[in-house]
C-alpha cells in the first residue's frame, strides 16, 4: 500500500478515509480544524460515530440520544411515499409528529446501517489470487472471498455487512453494519419546503431549499435490532451530534462525513474523452426521448402523473447530470487537463526503464480495455435501458437469472441473487404494483427496440432480432408482450422464484421468454466478457494506481459508498464573468421566489417570514436575515446527500444536499474554482421545525450556543 | 415655472435639463464631476455641443475634428441593411473602410441632427390658450402653435426643428436642428459583435457586445447641408470628444448627454396599475400569437427570414420590455410605491383647502381620464396592431388621411401629414418593397380581426363588421384584400398621394375600401375623442406636475427625446439573493460565451483574444484583462442608445446601449438598487478597431492618455 502525504494540488479535494486524517493533522489545523485529527478519525466516538448510512444513496447522523436521525428530505421521500394517499399525501403535504407515539412507519424496506466495525482485509482477498490467476477467475476468485467474508461478518445478528474495494482494487475492507429495520417519520417539510424549486432549481445555486427530515431508529425493548413492531423503543445510539446554534460565517471552516457514492477521478483521459464525445451526448439524447414519453403519458391522467412522477425525476436527473458534464467539459479546461495528467504519467513510466517494464503494459492493456468497453457501448446501454425501463421485462429476467443462479451454492452466486437477497427482490416487486404504468412503459420499451434495431448490423443482438421478427415486428412484440397483464402480477413473479429453469426455458409467459432469449442469446455471454475485463481490471488498476501516485501526488481513493471525511470552507463562486455567488442565501430571497409550483411555500412559514425576523433566535446579524442554504468547498458526492455539516469543533451546522451545475463533472476532476457544495443552514432547519408545529422536537437535541458571534 | 432642487430621494436619478446644471453644481462636484457645471451646461461647447441625434430612437457624438461619429451598431442597422445584397451582407459581416473614398453611403433616408438653438418658446405656446379654451380646440390651438413655430425655424436651410413639451406641457422649448443629409458608413463590426447574443442577451448582463459603430457627416463643398453627392465633403463640426484611454474604474464618476425618448415617471398610480394588471399582460399574449406567426412564416424560406428578421426583432423586444415589466412589478415595490406616492399627493392636496380647491379636481379628472382611456384600450390597441402589422392596410390608410388632411391649409394638417412630411412618406413606401412579407401580413391581419370580433359587444367596430360582413367573414375577406397584389406597389401607392378624397372613397381598391371604412367610420371619431382628452391633458397635466413638484421633490422632466444628461457612477448589483453583478466584464467572458450564433464571435478577434492580452493597449491591470462592457447607475431610456458616456472630465469612455432586465419598469420608477445602463467600454471598441483592421481610424480621434491608475 502506498499513500503519499505530500502537498495537495487543490486544498479543499479529497474524500478522505478516516485513518488517513492523523497524518494530516498539521494540514488541517492550519485549514481551521479544532479537534485533534485523532479524535476525527476515531469512529467509535463523536462526531464520527454519529454518522449513519441509509443505504446506496444517502448518508445520515443521530441528532439525539433517542434515537433522531437528520437526513435530507428527498433521502426518506420513499417513507413518505409509503404513508401517503388520496388523503393524507404526506410527501406533499410533509408530516409532523407531536409524540412518539403519532410517529409513523417508514414501511418494510426503511433501513438505517449503523458502522460497528471496519477491517482491512485486502490480504486476506489477495490470497486467493495470484499473478497467474486467469482474468475470468481473478474476478470470481475475489467476489467468493468477498461474499465469504460478508457471510461471515453476517452471522452477527441483524448485521449487514459489505466489502468495499479501494484504489481500485489495491485494498480492501470489511464493514460490518448493525442494520435497523424500524425507521420512523417523526418531522418532514412539505414538498415545497423539502424540494423548493424542484427540477428548476436542482443543481442549482442561488438555492432556498429546506432538504432536511427527521426520523427516528427503533429497536427491540431488548435492544436488538427487530422490525417494526408496537412494542419497540427508540434506540439509544453511543454518539449523536451537538447541534452549533450560531452556524457559520463566510470563510469558515466546515467538514463533511459520509458515504459518497461514486467518483471517477482516477479514470484514464480516453474514458473521459469518450463520455465527452459519445456516452454523455448520446445519454442526454436518450433521456430527452424517454422524458418525452415519460411526460405525454404523464398528462394524460392524475394516475400516470403520481406514478410516473419518480421515474421523470430520476431521468430528469440523470439528463441535468450529463448535460451538466458536457456543459463543464466545453466551459472548463477538464478534459484537457485529463489528457495532460495522462501525458505526463506515460511520461513519467517512459522515464525510467524499471517503470517502462512494470507500468508500460499496464497503460497499453487500460486502453485496450476502454477500447472494447466503447466497441459494446451503445447497445448495451439501450439493452440496459430496455431492461430496466419496461419493468416486467426487467422482473421476467431478475427471475430467470434467480433460478439459474439458485442452481449453485449460495456463496457462489451473483451478487443481488443470494438468500440473502429474496426478501428484498420480492418486496421490490409488492412495491412495484404502485408504481409501475405500463402505457409508458410499452413505449419505452418500443423506443428502445426501435434504437436496437437502428444499430449497425456488428452490434445487432441476434436473439432478439430473432424474437422480434418471430412476432411480426416490434409493434407486434409489444402487443403481444402486453396482451395479458394478469401474467405479470407481483404474486404471480414471487411464486415463479421458486420455479427451475427449464420451467421457464418452456414458459408461455411472453415476458419469460424473451427474457430466457436475451439471457441465453446476449446476456450471459456478455456479462462473461465483462467478467474478464472486471478481472483484468483487478489485476492492472492497482498497479496503474501505484504509478499514478508516484507520478502524481494523489493521496485520497475514489468514492466508493464508504465512510470518508472532507475538509473545507465556506466559500461563494464566481459561475462567469461578471457574476459572484455569495456562500449564504437568506429567508428574504426564499419569499422573493415564493409563487406558483414548484415556489409553492407554505403560508405559515410565509406568514411566519413576513414577522420581526431580527427576534429569530436563528438570525444572523452579518446577513441581516435568517440564512437558508449555503456553499462550501466540500468535495462530496451523490450518497454524500444527507450528511451532517460540521464545523472545526464537529458540532453540526448543517446537511449537505447537492452539488453545483457548473462542476458536475466534478466526480472526473475537483476545480478548486467552481466546485461546491450545497447545505441546508441547520439555522433555517431550526427556525422551520420552530415554525411549522414541531419546535418541540428541538428539546430533545443537544444544541449549543457556541461563541458569541 | 417651478423647479425645486432640494435633496433627490435617489442620487443617481433624473434625466436633467442642460441649464440644469449649474443649479446642482455643488451636488455634481461631491458626485465627482470634474469640469464646472456652467461649461456642461453649454450646448455651444463641449462636451454638449459634440452631442448629436439620429433620430427619434438614437444619440450619437462627433469623434474627430473631420466629421467622425460614434453611435451603436443597432442605431445604424438600417444603413447596413441599405448597403446589403446576396453578396456582400454587410448587416451580418460588418465593414471597415479602408480610406474616405470606400465609406458607403447610409441611403436617402440616413439622417443625423445637430442642434444649433434651444429657445423656451412656453409663452408663445401659451398664449394661445386661455383657461376657459374648450379641451378640443386647447389641443389644437397648441398644435397649431407649435406648427407655426417649427415652420419659421425650418425656413433656416437644411433645417429639421421641433417643439419639445416638459412636465406634461408646464413648458416647451424650440429645438432648431441642423439636418445633416449624407451620412456614410465608415466603420461596422460584424453582426456577431455588434449584437453578440442578439435577443438571449437582450437587456441582460452580464454583457459581452461590441454594440458601436463608426459614420461620417457628409456636407457641401460649401459646408451647407446637402444630400449624398461624390462631390460632398467630411463636415466639420464645431466640437468633438476627447476619448480617454485609461477608461473606468468600478466606482468612477459617470454621465451621459443624450436623447432619451420617454418616460412615464409622473403617470398616475392608477394607470401604472393598468398596465400591471391589463395592458402589459395583454401586450405580452398578443406579441406572442404574433411572433408565434411570424417565427413559422420566417422557417419557410430565407427570404421571408431576411425580410422578417427586422419586425421578430421589433416584436421580440417589446414582448420583452413589458415581460421584464411585469416581473420588475411582481419582483419589487414599484407599484405599491407609487400608489404611496399618489396618496401623499392626495394627503397633501388635501391638507390645505386651497390646495384643495385647485388641485382636487384635477386629480379627479385625471382618474375620470384615465378610466375612459381603459375603457377603450383593448379596442384600439388590436386596431393599432392591425394597422401596423398588416403593411397594406397600413399604406391604405395614410393614404386616404394624407388626402384629406392635404384639403386644410398646411399649417393646420395634423403632424405627419404636412408637405414636409411628403419625401419621407414616399421613401417609406419604396423602402416597404424590401421588407413586406405578405403571407405574414395576411395571418396577422387574421389574427387581428379575428380578436376584434371576439371583443365584448360594445367594444365593436361597427364598420368594421359590416365591412367584414360583406365579404362574407374573416377569411373572406383576407381573401378579398390579398387576391391582387398589384394594386399595392409603392409606385401606385405614391401617385394616390395626389388623388381627392372622393376619388378614393369610390374607388376598387379593397384595402383603400378597408381603409376609408375605418377612417370614416371610427378612427376619425376615435381621434377626435383623443384631442379632446390631449386637450384636458394640456390643462391638467401642469397643475397635476405644481402639485407633485411642490409635495414630492422631484425636479426633471420625464423623457421626451431632448437633450438631457444624467449622472451617477460605474456600479454593479444584485438582481436577486446572493447573486452580485461586477460592474465590468471582460475579454475572457466575451470568448468563454463564443460558440454558435448569437455567439459566433469572428475568428480574427478571437485570435487577437488568445494572444497576449497584456501587451494590448487597452488592457486593465486591476481586471487583468482587456475589459468589454460596463454597468452604471446612469438614468437612461431608449432614444439613449449610441450616447456617449462621459468621464468626470467630459471625455468620452463609451457607448451606452441599453438597459438591465431587473430594472425595466424603471421608464416608471427609478430604482437605486436595481436601474443599471449598460456600456460598450471605449478600450473594447477601439481593441476591436485595432483586431478588425481599422485601426487607421484612431489616428484621426483625439485620444488622451489620462493619469496613470
Amino acid at each position: 500500500m502506498l499513500i503519499l502525504l505530500s502537498s495537495l494540488a487543490s486544498a479543499d479535494e479529497g474524500m478522505w478515509l478516516p485513518e488517513q486524517l492523523p497524518g494530516m493533522s498539521e494540514q488541517l489545523t492550519v485549514m481551521g480544524l479544532e479537534v485533534p485529527a485523532e479524535q476525527l478519525a476515531d469512529t467509535s466516538s463523536a462526531p464520527l460515530g454519529a454518522i449513519i448510512s441509509l443505504g446506496e444513496y444517502c448518508s445520515a447522523s443521530f441528532l439525539s440520544a433517542e434515537g433522531l436521525v437528520g437526513t435530507n428530505h428527498h433521502c426518506v421521500s420513499g417513507l413518505l411515499q409509503y404513508n401517503s394517499d388520496a388523503e393524507n399525501n404526506r410527501a406533499i403535504d410533509g408530516y409532523v409528529a407531536s409524540d412518539r407515539a403519532s410517529e409513523l412507519s417508514g414501511g418494510p424496506t426503511a433501513r438505517m446501517y449503523v458502522v460497528d466495525g471496519i477491517e482491512d482485509v485486502t490480504e486476506v482477498v489477495n490470497k486467493k489470487v495470484r499473478r497467474w490467476t486467469k482474468d475470468a477467475q481473478r474476478y470470481e476468485l475475489v467476489e467468493q472471498a468477498k461474499k465469504e467474508l460478508i457471510a461471515e461478518c453476517e452471522q452477527q445478528p441483524n448485521h449487514r455487512c459489505l466489502v468495499s474495494s479501494y484504489y481500485g482494487g489495491q485494498q480492501y475492507r470489511l464493514i460490518s453494519r448493525l442494520e435497523i429495520k424500524d425507521v420512523r417519520i417523526v418531522y418532514a417539510p412539505a414538498d415545497s419546503v423539502g424540494n423548493y424549486g424542484d427540477e428548476i432549481d436542482n443543481w442549482m445555486w442561488p438555492r432556498h431549499s429546506g432538504d432536511f427530515s427527521l426520523v427516528r431508529a427503533y429497536v427491540a425493548p431488548d435492544g436488538s435490532s427487530a422490525e417494526y413492531s408496537e412494542d419497540n423503543v427508540p434506540y439509544s445510539p453511543p454518539h449523536h451530534l451537538e447541534i452549533a446554534a450560531e452556524g457559520i460565517d463566510d470563510g469558515d471552516f466546515v467538514m463533511v462525513a459520509g458515504y459518497p457514492g461514486s467518483t471517477y477521478r482516477y479514470r484514464t483521459a480516453r474514458s473521459l474523452q469518450f463520455a465527452a464525445d459519445v456516452s454523455y451526448p448520446f445519454g442526454v439524447e436518450l433521456a430527452e426521448e424517454i422524458l418525452a414519453i415519460l411526460r405525454a403519458e404523464s398528462d394524460k391522467s392524475e394516475d400516470a402523473a403520481a406514478r410516473l412522477r419518480a421515474p421523470i425525476g430520476w431521468v430528469g436527473n440523470g439528463l441535468k447530470y450529463r448535460q451538466g458534464n458536457l456543459d463543464a467539459f466545453t466551459g472548463t479546461d477538464v478534459v484537457a487537463d485529463k489528457q495532460a495528467g495522462w501525458d505526463e504519467l506515460v511520461a513519467w513510466v517512459e522515464a525510467d526503464p524499471i517503470d517502462t517494464k512494470i507500468y508500460g503494459p499496464v497503460l497499453d492493456e487500460l486502453d485496450a480495455m476502454q477500447a472494447e468497453t466503447e466497441s459494446r457501448y451503445l447497445q448495451e446501454v439501450t439493452l440496459g435501458y430496455a431492461t430496466w425501463l419496461a419493468t416486467d421485462l426487467s422482473n421476467a429476467h431478475r427471475i430467470y437469472r434467480w433460478t439459474l443462479e439458485r442452481q449453485k451454492p449460495d456463496l457462489e452466486r451473483d451478487r443481488g441473487y443470494q438468500d440473502r437477497d429474496r426478501d428484498r427482490v420480492a418486496a421490490r416487486f409488492a412495491q412495484q404494483e404502485q408504481t409501475i404504468w405500463r402505457p409508458a412503459d410499452r413505449e419505452l420499451l418500443g423506443l428502445m427496440l426501435g434504437r436496437l434495431e437502428a444499430l449497425p448490423a456488428d452490434q445487432h443482438i441476434a436473439a432478439l432480432d430473432a424474437f422480434v421478427a418471430d412476432l411480426g415486428g416490434i409493434d407486434g412484440t409489444l402487443d403481444a408482450l402486453y396482451a395479458d397483464t394478469a401474467l405479470v402480477d407481483s404474486a404471480g413473479w414471487t411464486a415463479l422464484m421458486d420455479a427451475s429453469p427449464s420451467e421457464l426455458q418452456t414458459s408461455d409467459n411472453p415476458w419469460i421468454q424473451l427474457a430466457v432469449a436475451l439471457e441465453d442469446g446476449f446476456l450471459a455471454e456478455n456479462r462473461a466478457l465483462k467478467d474478464v475485463q472486471a478481472g483484468a481490471g483487478l489485476r492492472l488498476n492497482p498497479l496503474y494506481m501505484e504509478a499514478l501516485l508516484q507520478s502524481q501526488e494523489s493521496v485520497y481513493p475514489d468514492a466508493n459508498n464508504s465512510l470518508r471525511v472532507t475538509v473545507g470552507h465556506v466559500k461563494g463562486y464566481s459561475p462567469a464573468d461578471a457574476i459572484h455567488y455569495a456562500p449564504n442565501t437568506t429567508l428574504s430571497g426564499m419569499v422573493a421566489k415564493a409563487g406558483e409550483w414548484p415556489y409553492n411555500a407554505p403560508e405559515n412559514l410565509l406568514e411566519a417570514a413576513a414577522g420581526d425576523r431580527t427576534k429569530s433566535g436563528w438570525y444572523d446579524a452579518d446577513l441581516g436575515d435568517v440564512p437558508v442554504n449555503f456553499l462550501s468547498t466540500l468535495d462530496s458526492t451523490g450518497g454524500n446527500s444527507g450528511s451532517a455539516t460540521l464545523n472545526a469543533q464537529g458540532q453540526m451546522v448543517g446537511f449537505l444536499f447537492d452539488g453545483n451545475y457548473e462542476a458536475m463533472s466534478a466526480d472526473w476532476v475537483f476545480d478548486d474554482a467552481l466546485t461546491r457544495s450545497i447545505h441546508v443552514d441547520i439555522r433555517y432547519a431550526l427556525w422551520v421545525l420552530e415554525n411549522d408545529g414541531a419546535g418541540h422536537i428541538l428539546d430533545e437535541m443537544s444544541i449549543v450556543a457556541g461563541t458569541e458571534r
